[in-house]
């Protein structure tokens, strides 16, 4: 694709950076052309929040970084998407959290997971699990590819940090009782709706949030982490994202957008 | 990229449906990576009106036909994702109103022409305007590919059908006094703001009753047409389909229909 260069004062320069992100991933095959269409309805539900992460989802990043770091076996889940747009906060947050990373895809293929390998070792991982090469079990509940998992890793995770996710998956992870921590724009999806927690934001800001979280909390008392889990409300959280969007879109409304045509 | 097989039953088969037209489109070279990205994002909104059309696309269908049906010198413009999904509509509606189909891209590659041509001349299109080798203008307002248009079409055309349009083009038409006829999904891009009708709707289902609408009123008289043209309010249209997601994420968010601003 021809590359666009986007001047600094554009309005929009964040949200393009990012696409020139994952269309180069689509590129690299790290990104699967599927992932450009979510990618599209991301920014969708990302604008109706302002392009901003508000509180709600620092609220939902803390409890998310809570549940990892008391966790037994905490994993995060990588696929596409995901590494083409926060490889390094992704290794960043596997060190801090004790949670190893495991590639897990829904249209898979041998490049694309070398790819995604890759992309994660040239950010600093040292360890990936998932791939081909490893032990693996499969979650009965699935019938995708995604069934497939590492033994040393989804298969007896207690906690899955499974960001971008499809519905079908989350519901997969409950049934087996995991529990299930997401990152997805939308708060009307299945995977937010099934998840233990939701963190409704864009992963370009929420992955260096938990970071920023995880180097805080690393050292807290059990106690303290389980309280902040524990005291964390997904419905409510999820309720309170979506009346933001409604706020978004009525304010839009109320402004009377549009000018006279003249006709 | 791997081809799923949607079951019949699947709750969001149209949807997947509609997905592996456009994925099909990029591997064919008539849709741009970026087209699906764009594709994503309506999927969001479309999601946002039920994906359905309402009486208020319905309304602004009919008043683009009638715009269409009424002008001197009406257009067609073509870019790769509404070619990629509805090609044998828009010949459809080309031969009923009388308005040529002219190829128009963002992102211009000799190869993409060529495809999208072949695709139109397959779906039975005769005449092919825009194409490299047809005698051509530019657009002084504009900076991007999309400033070269046909002298025989965009460049002496009164009213310019816009599909899936991007809002610096919509803003050059305006300006050249044009009259300019879209179909967006978010009645709050600047195409849907600056166009004189915006459709929020999926061209899926709105080209098709575009037709329609055109096949009983192609032998409308002149006044008739315009009555309808003129009465049509795209303000008012626009906020009224803003509305109707606010009332569908209140739903979704259970707090019942959001009150009326008054402005």
């Amino acid at each position: 694709m021809t590359k666009i260069h986007v001047p600094a004062d554009h309005p929009r320069k964040d949200s393009l950076d990012i696409r020139e992100r994952i269309i180069e991933g689509h590129e690299k095959d790290i990104v699967a052309t599927a992932g450009l269409l979510a990618h599209g309805r991301g920014e969708a539900f990302d604008y109706m929040i302002g392009e901003q992460t508000n509180e709600l989802a620092h609220m939902a990043c803390r409890a998310a970084v809570a549940a990892l770091l008391s966790a037994k076996h905490p994993i995060i889940s990588v696929n596409g998407n995901i590494c083409a747009l926060v490889p390094r906060d992704l290794v960043e947050l596997s060190e801090l959290t004790g949670a190893p990373l495991e590639i897990n895809l829904f249209y898979y293929r041998a490049e694309r997971e070398e790819a995604i390998a890759t992309a994660l070792r040239n950010a600093g991982a040292t360890e990936i699990l998932g791939t081909h090469d490893r032990p693996s079990e499969t979650i009965p509940e699935l019938s995708s590819n995604r069934r497939k998992v590492d033994s040393e890793g989804i298969a007896k995770a207690d906690v899955v940090l499974v960001p971008l996710e499809d519905g079908d998956r989350t519901e997969a992870l409950r049934k087996i009782n995991k529990y299930v921590v997401t990152i997805d724009l939308n708060p009307m999806s299945r995977t937010a709706l099934l998840s233990n927690i939701t963190i409704v934001d864009n992963v370009v800001r929420s992955l260096p949030l938990m970071v920023e979280y995880a180097r805080e909390m690393r050292d807290w008392s059990a106690e303290q982490l389980r309280e902040i889990v524990t005291g964390f409300d997904n419905a409510a959280n999820l309720s309170k994202a979506l009346r933001m969007m409604i706020d978004y879109l009525s304010g839009q409304a109320g402004i009377g957008p549009v000018e006279e045509d003249e006709t």
